[in-house]
């Protein structure tokens, strides 16, 4: 006699579980701290995307319901806890509320944006400091570090969200969901589905088969692709026994190396997963 | 510009610092959990709370919104998570959103609580299991332990929650905040806002001071008063640099003793900080 989650208490729940999944190679968990940012700055994180998430789960514009969530999320010092998670989570909760949580599902959503989902993305940007790269040749009006600024530019473009997120999907592993049918994040999910045992050991586990497979893409912006491609060769060789995961983890730490898209991915995989029954 | 975190958001937030704290000797935290009882229950239990608690923010009986928390809570496969510290919350929720956050504020809420809200209280027994002790002389035909079964022998006593409480209050250090005006609660937030640091840092040093204050009613229902006892002499220790805090968590652990009256305390001093401006 339990009471159901809802969506929005799912979305909620996948950030939580993501950030507590240790031991994650580089990234903050129940272990591990960056020194500015603390395992508490993604609790408060998680709890403040509720209004957010409720407006995607509410069939409210899913850019307005997107800056909403990251509006809230940033009432923490931390700084960007969780921003790519949640800029991933936003068409797979409007999906799992309006549509189907399938591609499909998803895609019919990203599909649907509009001008005005582009301009409350940019305007998430003012709440809170991302690393960002610069932006793709001929979209330099368009920078998204110019946050609410651009809207005069974006609304001349006339570009929708769904089309700037195609516009970076070669670069960014977030973009790439939105415009794949969220096909890592639908992979993560089962994988996370077929493993037994405690969610965040298995969140682990997921995390690092996911940052061997792929160079992590926030790590290329923030390094470059050659440290992405050596943390993807060291999740391979910690995958396979060759080296030690924890040691990998203080080393990436040492060395401020967060692979964000891959833990983004997780939480993504997680909703999908607690969506579809997984019991926590 | 960020969006304020709400007080049904504050409460959750609360039950999810109190769980990070560490080292907290006895109970789960960001660094132990018991076997069957882990770090990831206490997070889905935290975000199954929502309802309840916004429930009791828009005014509905408390007993209701207690239950409807408790309801939530137990979607887990913990079992009891936090129900004592969302029983300690819920006077102080209510009073934060409608009357105000203060011993007096709390114990009018206290004061118009009803025999209803007592039939609820009992209801949410049927969600969980909870540790309790036998009941007080002449309460045997209100053993908690009756859950929603109880009704009529509740009914029949006319006993409101805060009156329910008031008999309790000698032997739970729960209840004896209910009758108290919170005042270990209010205590335990003005430490939290006198202290620097993270926030989780904070609250497990509290954690300490409160164990070493009191003997912890749940470890004297579920051990003895004599184990109680050395809980407390022994984290007066720690305190001194006499005792290790890390072995004592360990050692407490491995014996079973988790003193779950005082991290409810700290919850709900956690709670009382947010709501007073502490920043995480």
């Amino acid at each position: 006699m339990t009471l159901d989650r809802t969506t929005v208490q799912n979305a909620q729940l996948a950030l939580l579980l993501e950030v507590a999944g240790t031991p994650k190679p580089g990234n903050v968990d129940r272990e591990h701290d960056y020194p500015d940012l603390h395992f508490e700055h993604f609790l408060a994180g998680a709890v403040g995307t509720y209004e957010g998430f409720s407006m995607m789960a509410d069939g409210e514009p899913i850019g307005t319901g997107f800056e909403r969530a990251i509006a809230g999320m940033s009432n923490q010092r931390g700084g960007n806890t969780q921003f790519g998670a949640v800029l991933l989570l936003t068409p797979l909760v409007a999906a799992a509320s309006q549509r189907e949580l399938t591609p499909d599902g998803t895609t019919a959503i990203v599909d649907a944006t509009t001008v005005d989902d582009t301009v409350a993305f940019y305007k998430a940007f003012d709440h809170v400091d991302v690393a960002v790269s610069e932006p793709p040749e001929g979209m330099a009006p368009l920078d998204i570090r110019y946050g609410s600024e651009a809207e005069a530019a974006i609304r001349e473009r006339g570009i929708s969200l769904g089309e700037l997120m195609a516009e970076s999907a070669s670069v960014d592993g977030i973009a790439s969901e939105w415009t794949s049918g969220f096909k890592r994040t639908f992979e993560a999910a089962d994988a996370l589905l077929r493993r037994d045992g405690p969610v965040t050991e298995r969140a682990a586990a997921v995390f690092l088969a996911l940052l061997a497979s792929e160079p992590d893409t926030f790590v290329i912006d923030k390094h470059d692709r050659e440290t992405a491609i050596e943390v993807q060769q060291r999740a391979e060789a910690a995958l396979e026994g060759d080296e030690n995961v924890n040691d990998l983890a203080e080393e990436f730490i040492a060395r401020g190396i967060n692979p964000g898209t891959t833990a983004d991915i997780v939480a993504g995989g997680l909703f999908v997963a607690l969506e579809r029954g997984m019991e926590v």
